[in-house]
């Protein structure tokens, strides 16, 4: 558990592509685990959120796992979701998905039931005691019991187990605070970010990586921003994560998560097939309209054909965001000389 | 689907007794059963947020549904808690519950992600057109998507499978524009309230009856209440409606729930054995003097023998909330003659 | 500071009419002001919410108590609302309202910063030290720091000038909760309520009143609403109730507060000239067909003539309405035979 | 209006000293805007929320800003908070500020009464359609009403007027939501963050500055963390941020805003009497010892002695954040090698 095993880099939570049926497309997802490594992610997070873990059965999320590791076959690490219904099961869960080679699990919270820190506490305490692997704690607070800055140095400090926390809050001085809080004490400890628009700022920060849902449908942009960020090579990293918030934008807002990213990994010719979460008439048609938009944006970053019909001058194109970085970047240039 | 078999009545949320092993204690569970029919309630309602429902298994979800409908043998209705991870698994659990004879399933909203209003539409839409059985929808925005007014009137007009709202808002307002939106359209559909201390209101409102954790711990009390207020004694509901209030308060707040009522179960003589959350010791510590409060409460309701070591006198003892209700009661009264 | 003297009844808090020049009018003040208490309103409450007193200056808002007091002219009291700046400022228009005969000041919890439970307290302590009149406490959490139960009952212990709390959250067994920890100790102390669909409830839990907006616009309609609870006729209490909520609901929803019962007073003949706060060209279209729908509801209470080109059919009438009510409350007395 | 005229740097929104009757303090106030230019804010930023606004009169208000731009004399530029009852008084303010020679004024939005965002729009344009004085918007979303993004965006456009927003949610990518949205069309616009922790990333995305309540207390040490991000001095900016963190936290936590800021200032030499919102036993001894932790937070920056008795260890202190960063920026290279 030494340092340089630290988690690190964008772990990507994967979509599970559905049949006709609704039945996990195991080719599908087979084809989808393949193009995801060859577009150059760090690893694969199935069962997270954006791969919908509860709306599948417990069965099927094993088979999820076993699918995930068998394709992936050791190319790059995989952090499995493993939440189930209580410690015990949740436990079973952890020993399973040890024995098919993933690196860590990751547990959420408690949901549906807020829970005191206090019991949060206990909770992650029981499962880490017991898991045969390590364990990355899933903080989502708009979702689930928020785990705070006290809980997760108490964990980090009586729990070997316990390496990282994935933190989707996007609450940049949170990150900073659990990272004062933890890293003196446990280096090898991670910090991964579930905020996409803020991964440059959080890395800076001296977070690790990400759990970003945008990188499964453009792993070559995360890749990129992590990288970009890594070398220090700060204004490109910037520019390019202006252009994602846009597109990450259009994927979460004024749609039902985690809709918005399904359509526009159909777009990347992914066939996600439909979710499980039935939609209304005007839901279908806002995704239409949805899915126009995201193609144009996807256009603009060059991986996919403008729609039919083509499209209208985007609010803020590409030049014109290149413009604002270099202005940002030209005007601390300037001034650092003054 | 006539008016006649509007539900109505307190269905009881069970909590499920559990072994030293943390299993369904099926004996202590069936012993539960007869005692709240027993005492008085009108309805069972097993895998409820009472229940835990969302922290077994789908095996014992199952399992729970056979003993509570074999253990009640027709002497009462029977909802059950039908939710699963997804419609075709909910709608499988209707079938399989309708086979076993409930008056009708509760399907709450779906949860962890949240849906906009048209996505519970959607949900329960696709539910209600395959179920066999009657369809209560439940209500709990605390815990899960909020099911706004219009869409519970959709529902209600497009889904006669769809008989009843259980909401746990506690918002009384809101109730009665439920009731504006959906009475003059379907007579036979049912209003019932989760929010125990203000089960006299809403029924006084037209709430048919209620869903309350606190009838599953003193039931001679909750049914009480049920009768007065319909038999419109409406001092001594209003008396009881305070006691009551001080009851669940205690149970409900200071302590992760559902453990307060576990706790005050425990003290009615029922093995409820321990929860599947862990509790810290802290937690732990809490619990116990949370005990020490209930069991006052119970005895001073005459439903337990004061501890050890006696009780000290109450904050606000029941002489005293007789001596309000008595005087409000007087000066309406009084103003009335004026 | 006896029983006999509790603050009861309805207080109306008042809005402002303002002249062309947004100054306030004091003609049409004083005409709307008799025409409350023509309409049977218990008392005044100037420089409440409704009555928008942020949006007046501190020499405005003195202005309004003096006017006020002087057209009521002792045949009503006045409740006037007193929070300035800061504590000294406060207990300096305690002061001068105490001169100009008011029978008690309300005072709203600190806002805009939020202010802890201790902070709450210690504000409304050295108000209640220095004031020479009785103070009501003003508990509006949607718009200020709350007051806590613990809070109220503390400052009803220790202060003899604290007489009453104004609730507008709408929370009734909070209601019921401060009412427990007060009412034993003060009998003097009460409790109004500000959320006005939820009135009759109140009431029967024991409040003795109400703060409410509604009460501005159709003073008969609130007043009666009153006088029934107090009688104890709660068949017709219950289903005007239901009438009100409508009405109260066309003027609180859709629309920035106070503008809905700005234009519903402006159908009742009131002048009120424009608010202060400006509106968007859409907010006044929008502000137009509300004033549309105002008046059918007003029309259908009987307060108002149908506008030009008529009403569409409600889509809940006033029959239906009393067809919900009787069925209650046929059932009620048919299950109570039973 | 050009680009060279953004406004930027650190305005700082000072504390108002005040006398032991709680009248201003003239003298002391003076003292401290010349402590503040000395110590090298780039600018002063009155009755702002730090100043407590709100708790003075409008009077009160007025003189605070005669006060500050006499004292000023021009050396800084001057951003004064101007807003007041309603935006006739919000205008007059504005003109008197701009005779007095303000750089701007700063307008918070619409507070205690939640408006919506097409009246947000309508109350800004109101004011900038006739301020004399370039306007800022103040965005307080735990305050007062949110100014959404496509409002400011509209502000922008329609009202040259509207030259800046002051952010003080803290939320990073609706900072870069609003810079996408408006920098394109006015390159004149300025992004100032109210957050502290956040002020490195901020600038790295693009704002122009910060308004800070930190700045008051440890100017020196945000005028670095201006001067070392504008540099591109990274390392050393974040390590100084994380070191202002643990300061900014131990000032606005555990107590009300903002006492621990005014603890802060008293140690920093400043006397600023107490504040005008009364405390309780409790709030006094909570204050005195974080006073003791905030003389041993600035002692541990070299601003002030360390208290009597000394200091624990600091749970972090400032070796172990330099070891953090250090390694951070360690491995940042080393990757950027790899």
């Amino acid at each position: 558990m030494s340092e340089q095993t630290r988690l690190s880099g964008i772990f990507t939570p994967n979509i599970i592509p559905l049949d006709s049926q609704g039945r996990i497309d195991e080719e599908e997802t087979r084809r989808y685990v393949d193009w995801l490594i060859d577009h150059g992610v760090h690893g694969l997070y199935p069962n997270g959120s954006t791969g919908e873990f509860t709306r599948f059965t417990a069965e099927e999320r094993i088979r999820i796992i076993e699918i995930i590791t068998d394709q992936v076959g050791g190319r790059v690490p995989v952090l499995a979701g493993a939440a189930e219904a209580n410690t015990s099961e949740t436990i079973r869960a952890c020993e399973k998905y040890h024995e098919l080679g993933v690196r860590a699990v990751a547990i959420v919270s408690p949901f549906y039931y807020p829970v005191s820190p206090q019991g949060v506490y206990a909770y992650f305490r029981e499962i880490a005691l017991h898991s045969p692997v390590d364990v990355t704690l899933y903080n989502i607070p708009m979702f689930a019991s928020p785990i705070d800055v006290p809980t997760v140095q108490r964990l980090a400090e009586e729990c070997e187990r316990v390496v990282a926390i994935k933190d989707s809050s996007g609450d940049l001085p949170n990150m900073m605070r659990m990272i004062t809080a933890v890293r003196p004490l446990r280096p090898d400890f991670s910090f991964l970010t579930g905020w996409d628009p803020a991964l440059v700022a959080m890395m800076l920060m001296g977070a690790d990586g990400g759990t970003n849902a945008s990188s499964g449908i453009v792993p070559e942009v995360t890749r990129k921003l992590y990288d970009l960020t890594v070398k220090g090579e700060l204004d490109e990293a910037i520019a390019l994560q202006y252009r994602l918030l846009t597109l990450f934008d259009a994927m979460i807002l004024n749609s039902d998560f985690p809709e918005g990213f399904r359509a526009a990994l159909q777009l990347r010719g992914i066939q996600t097939g439909e979710g499980r979460q039935p939609m209304s008439s005007p839901q279908q048609s806002d995704l239409e309209q949805l899915r126009h938009e995201l193609q144009c944006l996807l256009a603009d970053h060059g991986y996919s054909e403008e729609p039919a019909g083509g499209c209208h001058a985007p609010a803020v194109g590409s030049d014109e965001i290149s413009r604002i970085v270099q202005g940002v970047m030209g005007e601390l240039a300037r001034r650092g000389i003054a």
